[in-house]
């Protein structure tokens, strides 16, 4: 029975370093996909059509919107960031687990959608790290690591809603042990149907046959 | 922060193995620990008390029953089954996983009172296989074979109140299988609370501390 792609949601706190373990996971196996967004802000220096995001107008975002194109969107400084439903589904459908940053009220709009998505949530080890993490960074000012720390209060509060917590200390056993929960999950029977429909019938065809 | 022991439980169809897999596992990894059942049935030649069960008569198990002792008990033709908590217990304080065979009603009442034990289901590659294994012991009449299936058809219908579906092929590969899985439910926030509390706490008194 060829095995389904899982829909994996990755978040965490500002500074986690989600976006490096993602990378390192889909570069170190093959049966993972990233989900590359689309958005309206402008492309900053360097950032490439297709890689970072797909940048497109606000007309064609609204009207991928309208068509239902996208799984899910949200809008924040004035520009729409949105996940492209037809990528995801040739990837699932190709069986491969696809990987998708997206932040907490953006995760559970997929969890209500895709029953089967899976949800992980990435902190680093401790919250003095992750705040050496945010200052560490040297950019930015101590507003912006205030409001970082105050947003990542709020989304501590979410994270019973996650499937797995990822503590984020190594990043080489930080990517084996995503992939190892992602693995796993192909075991759950929310993704097992076929395989769980197919053993009762075939029972329940035995045991019609005794009689 | 020290890390406590996940109760797990293993259920599965008459013949999926679960027996061999659970003793492998153990002598595999030393990080797990099996649950020794008590019962009021006669010990069979070779078993020995403590080993496959702990044999007591009906008047010590009713008092266990009363005092609290046991974390789930049945019936089963007369003789009594349960689990007793002392070794659970101070097998799980002291960090170690405890694996526990159990049906699937017994599952559900220690889901209830556990919510963070983690339940496996262990099924043969098919059900073709599984018909074989049953009949191959060579042991068994027609008429006890066609009530294992039977009740395998009951117990197929529960599977989705398990966390995971085990597929035992190849031995070592389901022993290791089910190693990850059982590792991997350490990351699940339900087995994390102390964790995710000293986050939060850590978290809002940074938050305070800016005012």
């Amino acid at each position: 029975m060829k095995r389904k792609g899982i829909l994996v949601v990755v978040s965490g706190f500002s500074g986690a370093g989600k976006g490096t373990l993602m990378k390192q996971l889909v570069r170190t196996y093959e049966e993972y996909a990233l989900s590359v967004s689309m958005t309206t802000r402008a492309p900053r220096p360097g950032e490439t059509d297709g890689r970072e995001y797909f940048f497109v107008s606000r007309e064609e975002f609204e009207r991928k919107i309208a068509d239902g194109g996208l799984i899910e969107h949200a809008s924040y400084c004035g520009n729409y960031y949105g996940t492209p439903a037809e990528y995801v589904d040739k990837q699932l459908a190709a069986g491969r687990d696809v990987i998708l940053e997206i932040e907490i009220q953006g995760a559970l709009t997929i969890k209500e959608r895709f029953p089967s998505a899976l949800l992980l949530f990435v902190t680093p080890p401790s919250i003095k790290e992750l705040r050496r993490r945010l200052s560490g960074r040297g950019t930015e000012t101590q507003e912006v690591i205030d409001a970082r720390l105050r947003r990542a209060a709020e989304e501590a509060e979410g994270i019973e809603a996650y499937d797995y917590l990822v503590v984020n200390d190594d990043l080489d056993a930080c990517v084996g042990q995503m992939h190892m929960l992602i693995q796993g999950a192909h075991s759950a029977p929310v993704r097992q149907e076929a395989f769980i429909d197919h053993i009762r019938s075939e029972l329940e065809e035995l045991v019609k046959g005794e009689n």
